[in-house]
């Protein structure tokens, strides 16, 4: 694992293990920040919501976007778990609270791990001391943060950038887990940004919100969402002051640069991913005609699985296309592979096959569909479905 | 291969190899009505439709709904294949018309295969007078037309029922191919119903729509339509007439008895399927969120894979129910497996996870979702995904 990411002012980090992994590696994170931060996050636009979901959302309303600790736990999603889970993440947050001397409302909770099962409070709350002990604003914190937040993951992933303010630097550095990203519904995408600079809870969440929408909400594969995903942007304020002006644009731009890493990460170490596809949709009326048609093709098993294959098999995204709900003339569609031209006008051309499944085998290759003359275009990341993904996932929970 | 099927009067049957397929198995197949039938059809919604489908429809609106004979290949979908590729179809419909001496729109066209590939007409249109010469009205006739059309299918597929109409009987035999029924939008569904009742073309047209919504359209994993599914009802009139009352209800029944039959068949032999799956959605508003419900939750690869692997994971049943953009309380969530309650409330119960397993590990079973109070109810028959469908589609056309 690559160690080159600085670390924001104004944080500390720690992970433990508590016995929530079967594994029996840590699984127990805390980020804090011992001054407190402004905050702004973003959560699962699912009808069913992870015990934590509930109550972070809770706590950043009766704070107004002030946090103290991110307090994370893999192994147990907390889902499905009715009022006695709503009670045990609220257990953790008090217990986590009296610790670091701070009211439970200033802690955000996340869990991520198997849907159904109480989170066995006792085991967090016993771990947390230790946890609280161990915080540092180290290299090893951050990246013990990192792995302790992994579940089917195979590695880490962080990512930072430095934005000048006048002859100041803020940092911003982020860490996330995510592996289902195939579903990135379930396997649950975690996201914590963390920045020295000062910025206002009100504008946090617009720099997250244009942050999130070209990165991590254009590698959803399916559409899907998680029980248990969050995004969140915790500045310390340690560092430079930033309200607006180029300032604020260079540093929208850092946390979008973050992002865009991290979210190329998570699709990269997909469960069972062989080869990332960027797909590029353009010519659609609109960039939501080209989003659904990008998300009809990234969706389809038959696309995928031809992926998987580095099989050439034109035929099936046309099929998508066809299928999108978007209405398209299929004689305007053509299709490159990297700088292959596999089919044009809805039609076969000639094009080199072997070529063009040398480039397929390539860990990350484009794919290009131009569906008509108009102007809405899209750039989806996406991937392959190996049956390794269905060993993963045919085995998860058994 | 079960051949407990009984033929309808005035049909004959024929296949032959004609070199489309590599296996160089029987590819092309002929159904024709000697004194002619009266016939409807149901196509792909696909936007991207293959060129027979097109040329189907303009001869089914040109004859009003008068058929004189089926003509399928399998090997080629002739899609994608822009203006030759309907010059092909038409070609190969003159060729069978001039052999059979009846105008070319009364034969109607279908064709399976890989997308984007011309059909061979020298090779379709070489082989038509040895398919011509074997056409008989006999069981041998029959299986060869059902095993002609296969693709990834590992058996034909055929079923039949009988009407009593006054003191006669009217014979009503499907045959099917399909396969590919995890994402039916590709390996395309070809389903051909014939009868010796005498019924006008618009009655069975009616008939024909009734059966296949209950039965066809409720084996859709995904929602999709391949660029060449066809549903067609040939109806010869040798038999007893049928224009109304009871006979036409009991007409009515047994072309849906025989959908049914041919859906379950289809799915039983999906791609790479080992468990069949009977999703009843309840308790919704209404029957179309009850659909959409059950579909989310059959489309989730998450959901597929579990069941690939017998676990009785309900949180990712959960989950995709949350997705479904249908407004549910979680709270009111309760899953069945068999007769085993896996879920409640939206939470854990306790059940014999031993029992529970060794049931999943059948070929068949049901599993029951209850979403809230109302009478919204749908059933749906759905499969798991396994390696093997991965290893089918990634190998496709390599």
């Amino acid at each position: 694992m690559k160690k080159q990411f600085s670390i924001p002012k104004g944080f500390v980090f720690s992970a433990v293990k508590s016995g929530l992994k079967a594994s029996g590696n840590p699984d127990l994170a805390l980020a804090e920040a011992p001054l407190g931060a402004s905050a702004a996050a973003m959560f699962t636009k699912n009808k069913v919501v992870a015990a934590p979901i509930t109550v972070g959302k809770e706590n950043l309303k009766r704070t107004r976007g002030r946090i103290r600790a991110v307090l994370v736990n893999a192994g147990n999603a907390n889902c499905g778990t009715g009022a006695s889970g709503y009670a045990a993440a609220k257990a953790t947050c008090d217990a986590a609270a009296a610790l670091l001397s701070v009211a439970p409302e200033f802690i955000l909770p996340s869990s991520t791990g198997v849907i159904g099962v109480q989170l066995p409070t006792e085991k967090v709350c016993g771990a947390l001391p230790a946890l609280v002990n161990a915080r540092a604003g180290t290299a090893e914190g951050v990246t013990q943060f990192a792995q302790a937040i992994m579940t089917t993951d195979t590695r880490p992933k962080l990512a930072s950038a430095e934005v000048a303010v006048g002859r100041k630097t803020a940092t911003v550095l982020g860490i996330a887990k995510g592996s289902g990203m195939i579903h990135p519904s379930m396997a649950t995408m975690l996201v914590y940004l963390f920045t020295d600079a000062g910025v206002a809870p009100a504008v946090l969440k617009s720099v997250l919100k244009n942050a999130v929408d070209p990165t991590f909400n254009r590698i959803s594969v399916d559409g899907d969402t998680s029980t248990n995903d969050t995004v969140a942007l915790l500045a310390s304020g340690v560092g430079p002051k930033i309200s607006g002006g180029s300032a604020l644009k260079h540093f929208e731009s850092a946390v979008q640069q973050v992002c865009a890493s991290l979210a190329h990460q998570i699709v990269s170490d997909g469960e069972g991913v062989k080869h990332v596809v960027r797909l590029t949709v353009e010519g659609a009326k609109t960039d939501k005609q080209a989003d659904q048609i990008a998300r009809t093709i990234s969706h389809s098993l038959l696309v995928k699985t031809a992926w998987a294959g580095a099989d050439p098999n034109w035929g099936r995204i046309l099929a998508a296309v066809g299928r999108s709900g978007v209405p398209v003339d299929p004689a305007s569609v053509s299709v490159h592979i990297g700088e292959h031209q596999v089919c044009a006008h809805g039609g076969a051309v000639k094009f080199n096959a072997k070529s063009v499944h040398k480039l397929m085998q390539e860990a990350e290759y484009p794919i290009r569909v131009k569906v008509g003359a108009g102007n809405g275009t899209v750039e989806l990341l996406t991937c392959d479905l190996t049956t390794d993904y269905v060993h993963i996932n045919a085995d998860y929970s058994t």
